[in-house]
């Protein structure tokens, strides 16, 4: 899917509500583009830490971002709620990119869409790690069908 | 009610869930400080809004802050959920006094709790104004009984 | 002083300029009030790491926020620059009241001023501990004259 | 230039420094993956704004966000200052696509660097309109020599 085309709510295999917030709005009255991403980490991190499968306070494995990107297509404004889609577009052997939709209310298609990569390192030597197991067990129900899955990369 | 005895959930008269983020959480594991407020406003202005009250995109009669204060009880915690409990302490002639309590979870004991005053000024000369009614009588449901409401203030 | 009294820049003993964010103004085209509170616990943990005497990341002494509170005067707006000043009003034996004024570039009196209070804890245990004597040093310069410095509280 | 590829201080054209914020930091000691967008609107509003070619709260034309992207290739941390350079690698009829780097202090090397995509638009309508020929004057400085400025984009 080429990043320029609107998915839609059934594209991700999970959703989350997030509530907006007073301070999202900028001076245009809509939720600046800065907090999009704010949106894009919270759907991956409350995933991963409702799954048990990342600790951040604690675990030896910690995502790290390497990079994320957002297109922008329709104003989100406080105070609605922002659904999150998420889904896995590829699993690497120590990186994993995550697709974020992001969903006013009811709609059906997204108001914005982008990616968010992790790479997993150890939490002192801040190396790349081998994903742990539980967590690319926890990812796979969330891995678009024709993805790379490859161990390699 | 002094500022350090913990207030409880039926303290307030209007609750609203509000979603944590993983960027709330700062390097000790914990909502920092700030944060709190950006839910102080939010529970405020969405229950404005959602009344009908004030529109922050075209009404004349704006809510500017002119304090705010909080007291931490216990921390927060990105992933879980905040309720925040509002009431309102004072109906001034041009101002409001808000209290806000923030709950973990189920948490029936606050974990925070503070105070955030209004005053409502005309959008274009930025002077106070006199209390629009819809937006009294909006506010008169989550007014503390015992409560100063004189139009004098 | 009263804290509707407005302060001056020499009521400050130490002053870090902060500048302003696109994202920190709110749909009115001013400084969102939360955003007031990241000025002040940035002017607060800037001078503790810059003197050495708090290290987020290992040290085993931590502060934790307590308490904050803030009067707003006048608006603060992106793109200006704002000077934060701070003292210290009572170096407790467990905990700092800081007091802090913000001012726009180079005016003299206060935009905004309040408190943050830290209490210093153990970062396991998170009970209070005795300031550490750098610590104490390293504030005794920002001690308002007729502050408490009694080491009871 | 790859965006896989650091780039360099002298890269850019156009330079300011934004002090980070102890909320910027997250739970892992480094600033959020989330803020560095903040300094990108920072760098590229401030430069608007200064030059006089925008005006958020009264202007006709405003820039509207369509995408924005980073690469992360080593952490910024509070208390650290950070330099943002700033170029245009695309002045088109309606839109500019800006790209940022992101220096940790003194250093040569980006330790960040995305683009921002600003399309500009009439306030009421937010249809896209043709730069303002003053907006295009104030970026030329800044742009790309290689860079692509065909008038039909």
């Amino acid at each position: 899917m080429s990043s320029h085309t609107r998915s839609t709510r059934q594209d991700y295999f999970h959703h989350l509500p997030i509530t907006t917030r007073w301070m999202d709005n900028d001076v245009y009255g809509h939720v600046n583009n800065v907090v999009y991403y704010s949106y894009f980490d919270t759907v991956v991190n409350t995933y991963l830490i409702g799954h048990g499968v990342i600790d951040p306070s604690r675990g030896q494995t910690i995502g790290l971002v390497i990079e994320t990107q957002c297109n922008y297509f329709a104003p989100l404004s406080f105070p609605h709620t922002v659904v999150a889609g998420l889904r896995v577009a590829r699993l690497g052997s120590a990186s994993v990119r995550y697709e974020v939709g992001l969903f006013r209310g009811e709609e059906e298609i997204a108001a914005a869409q982008g990616h968010f990569v992790h790479v997993y390192v150890d939490r002192d030597s801040r190396r790349p790690v081998p994903l742990p197991p539980a967590l690319r067990a926890a990812l796979l129900p969330l891995l678009v069908p024709q993805a790379h899955t490859g161990t390699a990369g």
